[in-house]
Order: structure tokens, then C-alpha cells, then sequence
């Protein structure tokens, strides 16, 4: 039986799960914010000296690419190592994978480690799934509905719940599936909301029994506490810390009524 | 003919730049979120494994040396190279440049491959033209009116568009040269605000035809946010939200009227 | 005679330190806005090719080993070097000094190097002086006041005042000592903010005869800020920029007479 995002959500309040997030130099700071709000304890440890150990003693772990090099990606192997001796979730962010040779290389290596959830845009996801994609940089140009399909493909390959967010989210693990909607336009002129969100997948599936529901529940806390902050912010700097504040101020049985959710169990068309 | 700013920000926000940004990590943040709200798209993008094949495809390219290492500087020679091939602008910010040997040694350098705009505050600018200079850390404190003659050599000698940055701005090539006002006093009170302007500087550049409209455009479409951002604010912390919000909200006919400059075509005094 | 708070952050106002701050990459944003809001002029410089140099003009440095690697330990002690070669205080703060084996071996070695200020939370600071706490990640898990003999211990054995922060504050040079109390709920819940303030430990201990009356100058400050910030403030996000605000607005004779301070000359109990 699944778990709604509240359930998860009263659980990571009760007992704040430590994330250990590897992630870029533009998202740490907002990632770890988003973290402490939402009822989470981050921990970004990266260099591999250290973070295998460290992701042994951590609920979750998340690896993010934004700012990639060499000395990160033995840090995120080293982390991977000791998440799966400890049995822990990861969650894989793959930035601007598409944009270049390295981002494409290590992206790869990551996949073939299997993550227990992928999150990206859609452009991030066509490219992680094989397929040509409209994004450059680090902004999705391509929609969320285009890449549904590409997204249960790579779910199947990769064994990850696959998480595509845009103006509408979609999860699927290649079986079952479900759409989020909600937030705010202020979000993608926000940097790094999508990078600290994969945080928050991290933060959920420490303590969810399951990625799907994880992931499900982290997109419905984002969307509710954007939807939320939208109201009275006029731009996307009077809108950060209204969503800092709702992040925090929402209430698990809130959140169950509030998020807009159309999930399928079963086969997707 | 020149372009004007309000030209500039329409052109900016009709077809968002991809801006690459080399920048220190203090910056990172508040440089993608004011590149965002003016309506840019930025990626920090510095390993030199990765950063010359993403410059190719960036529209621009900014470099900063707030936190200098040996890799950061590989990887700003990297991107130069990338840049100069795909024939994109690039925007040199020599950020206390003043203050150690290191810095001196990898700025010298960096003007020497010669940028398309260089933006620093007055103590920077002296410093970079050979002048003495009474700044020690990343603040400047010499005024901009004592660089201007410095300022103008240092565009004659190193082929770029200089622009000095304060209460008052001045932009030179050598030969034109334009002041700019407005802002806030909580400007300077808000860290890495010069670091971000110098990516808007390659959103701007990335979008002109020439170098001495896009530091005009970029310092004029910062002065008119901060001046409406100053309204309402009470300190630091409040102004930063207002500004990013500004920035924003600012259309590119309201920024033609509203900034206030001052530009000398021909020959200086 | 002690040197009150109020009379330090007067004298910090009239000639704004530089405070070199070697600090994670979590904490260099915040940090360097909370030192510019309090008056100082921060600069984050930490690459060993010139942390050296640049302690030997800087008023202060300060040390934070949160996001730790080869070259930040190299750093911390080119710029330790520097900083006692020109005579000039320094600041240790032991980011999850408990939580692996690289951050123990680490911070023993920066110990042994005589800060003027270590400041922690209580479970960093009881593992520091070679006890057992509840704390895995960054976030303290003990109480301050079980640390209090602690704190003694390590002051008396390592020549520096320590500062044990959370609700209630704690410092001892291992014979005085005092508490400091005030701040806000939203505190713990922006990230790095106790690193932040190992920064304006930093900046005040430019300005002070004594280690001492530094870290109580600088708590105060911070407490008295919390206070204030925390009126109005709905959320950790809310809170923030009502925070730099506050800090930025306190005057020295308000400092004085709001903080809340109780102080024990002598041998503590």
C-alpha cells in the first residue's frame, strides 16, 4: 500500500532524516535551506576522503552534476559505495547532462549505478533516456509531456523511479505513474529550486519505504508550498522566502488535501 | 548607431542568452538569480575538462577571480578559448586583483587575452592600469572619478570596454565614454552584487553589437533596479528580494526612460 | 578592563576590519553578507597559493572546515601561518568535527595551532575535548549546557576561548565565563548561520584587546539581532533578510543595553 505524501512527510518531522547532499557550488546553500524547512537535516559532504563514510551514517544520499569535476566525481562514487553498503536510497540529478562530452560520460556512469531516484527536467531526461532533447544549458526547453515516454523507458533500463519536473511533474517507475501539478512561474527563475527539490526526493526517501512514494511526496510538498508562496510574492525574489516559509509551515494533513495528484497504478498508456 | 539599454533588454528577454559564468563561490547564487530575473540564462560552467566545449555554445562568457586556484584558472583558459573560437564576447572581472601575487600574476594574464568588456570597482581598475590603489580587499575604496583616466588608458591599452563600478558608474572604450547612476547604498552591503553585474554584463554583451552598449545597458538596468528597489527596503536583507524583483520587472521602454546617464561621444578631457 | 559589546561594535563601525574567512561553501554567501550588514569587510580567500599572503594583511581570520577537502586543509594552514606571523587573531569553528575520521584528524591538528576562538555547538565542542555526543551531522545534538565543563577543559588545554552556541550561549576562557541568550527559533533553521558567526567572532576580534569580550561582543550581537528579526518573521525564510537587516541597524548603545548577558568573573563553579 502506498504512502501519501503526508504520511512521509509527519514521518520526516518526527524523526529529520540526515541527507547527505553532493551537489553544485550555485545550489548548496538553498538546498540545505530547503532542507532545514522542510523538517530535514542536510549534510554536504562531497570530497572522497570522507564522504563514503559519511553516506553510511546518512538517511539518504543525493548526487547532483551542476558544477561538475574531477574531485566531485570520486566523492560521488565513493558516496554511492557507501550508501548501497548501508542499504541507503540515492537520488540522481543529472544537470545539463546533455550539454556536454563529460556531463554525458558521467551521467552514463551514474545511471549504471542504480539510483533509487532520477530527477531532471524533460530535457535532461530525453537525453538521459537516449533521446535528442532541446536544452542547452541547465534550463529544460523541452515540456514534460514529451518526455513521458522516454521517462518510463529509462525507469525500466535503469531500475530508478524517474521523476520529471516542469509546470507539471511526472513520476513514473516504469510501471506506475503519477502527475503533480501546482507551484509557481517565480520557481524556474529561482536557481537551483530543481537541485535542492532532488534534496528534498532524498529527504523523503529516507524515510518512505519506497522510491515512488518518495518521490510523489516531495513533489507534492514543492508544489503545495510553491502554490502557496505564490500568493503576494510579485517576482522571484519576494517569492524565496515565502516558499522557504511555506515549505516549513505545512502540515501533514494539509499537504494530503492540498496537492493536486492524478496517479495510475497498473500499466501506462 | 548605438543601441540603447531598453533595445538591448528587449532583444535579452526575446531570446534568453546562454551565459557562462566563471565566478567565484561566494557569487554563484546571486549571480544566476539576478541573471534569471533579467531575464538571461545562465550555467556555471568552469572545470577546464568541460568548460571550452560549453563555451562554444554559450552566448557569452564571464570571468571572475573572486576565489582563485590553479584549476579555476585552467579552466577560465579554457572557456577563453572556446569563446574566442566560437568568436563570443567575454567579460573580465578582476575582482581584488590588488591584493595578492597570485592575483596580480592571473589578471595580468587575463587582460592580456583580451577581453571584450573588463568591470571592476575603482581600486581594481588603478590597480589593473598600474596605478597605485588604496584597496586591500574586495571592497573598493578608492573613488571611481580618481580612475577614470586610469580607466580609459587601460581600454586603450588592453582593447576592451572598461566599466567602473560605484555610486557613480563610468564606461570608456578609450574613446566614448558614458556615466551612469542611481542604486542603492544597500548595494555594496549585499555581497557579490559587482560579481553579479558582471554576468549581466555577458547577458548584455551576448545580445549587442558592441561592447560599450552592453556595459551601458547592463549598468543602467542595475542603477533603475536598485534605485526602485531602495523604496520600501530598511537594510540589506530587505533590499536583496526587492532587488531581484526589480530586475524583473523592469520593461525595456521604462528602463530607456528611467536610467540616467550621461555619455560623452569623441573624445575624452 | 572588558570591553562591552557595544563598545567594540563602535569601534568595528569606525574602521571596518578584513576578515579573511576560510569557510565552507554552504556558509561563504551568508557569511559574507552577515560580516558586511555588521560592518566588516569580509573576503574569502582560501586557495594556499596566496591565503598566506593575504592573512598578513587581513585583520582576522577565521577557519571552517564544513566542506572539507586536501586543499582547504592546505589553505587553513598557509593562512594560519600568516595570521601568526603578523600577529593577528584567529577563529576555528569545527563543522561535524565528530563525524569522520578525516574532520577528527583535522581539527586536532587546528587546535594545536592555538586558536584565539573556537566556537561550535555543544556536540562539537564536547568531541573537541574528547567526549561522546548525540551529533552526526552539522547539526548539534547536545545541549550547551552539558557541554559547559567541557568547554572549560578545552579552553584551560587549548589556550583559545570557546564559544558553545544554540539557545543559550556559552564562553569561557577556562576561568571566566558568561552566558548570552536571545535569537530566534527560524535561526537553526537557516543554514550556516553558525558559521556565519564565526565570521563576526573574526571581525570583533580584530577590533578587541581580548579573545573573550570578542566572542561575547560578536554573540551578543548575533542574539540581539535574533531577537529582533524574529518579530514579524513567519517562517525561517521571513526571518532572513529581517536578520541582516538587524544586524545592520543595531547601534552600539543599543547593543549595550539589549543584549542579555550574564557574566562570571573568577573560577566557575
Amino acid at each position: 500500500m502506498s504512502q501519501t505524501p503526508g504520511t512521509l512527510l509527519a514521518a520526516l518531522r518526527a524523526e529529520p532524516p540526515l541527507v547527505q547532499c553532493i551537489t553544485n557550488y550555485v545550489a548548496m546553500n538553498i538546498a540545505a535551506n530547503v532542507l532545514l524547512a522542510a523538517g530535514a537535516s542536510p549534510a554536504m559532504v562531497s570530497d572522497a576522503e570522507e564522504a563514503g563514510e559519511f553516506a553510511r551514517i546518512a538517511g539518504a544520499l543525493t548526487v547532483n552534476i551542476g558544477t561538475l569535476s574531477a574531485p566531485f566525481v570520486e566523492g560521488m562514487h565513493a558516496a554511492i559505495d557507501g550508501a548501497k553498503q548501508a542499504g541507503r536510497p540515492w537520488v540522481f540529478d543529472p544537470v545539463a547532462c546533455q550539454a556536454t562530452t563529460l556531463r554525458r560520460r558521467v551521467s552514463a556512469e551514474l545511471v549504471a549505478r542504480r539510483p533509487t531516484i532520477i530527477r531532471g527536467n524533460a530535457s535532461e531526461i530525453l537525453s538521459l533516456a537516449g533521446e535528442s532533447s532541446q536544452g542547452q544549458g541547465v534550463d529544460g526547453r523541452d515540456d514534460v509531456a514529451v518526455s513521458e515516454e522516454a521517462a518510463r523507458r529509462l525507469a525500466r533500463e535503469s531500475g530508478a523511479v524517474v521523476a520529471v519536473t516542469g509546470p507539471e511533474d511526472y513520476v513514473t517507475d516504469g510501471t506506475r505513474s503519477a502527475r503533480i501539478w501546482g507551484g509557481s512561474p517565480w520557481m524556474p527563475l529561482n536557481t537551483a529550486l530543481g537541485c535542492a527539490l532532488t534534496g528534498l526526493c532524498g529527504a523523503y526517501a529516507a524515510v518512505a519505504k519506497d522510491g515512488f512514494d518518495a518521490a510523489v511526496g516531495a513533489l507534492a510538498h514543492y508544489a503545495v508550498a510553491g502554490t502557496r508562496a505564490h500568493e503576494g510574492a510579485v517576482g522571484p525574489g519576494s517569492f524565496a522566502p515565502r516558499f522557504l516559509d511555506a515549505l516549513h509551515a505545512i502540515a501533514p494533513e494539509e499537504l494530503d488535501k492540498e496537492h493536486r495528484l492524478r496517479g495510475h497504478e497498473g500499466a501506462p498508456a
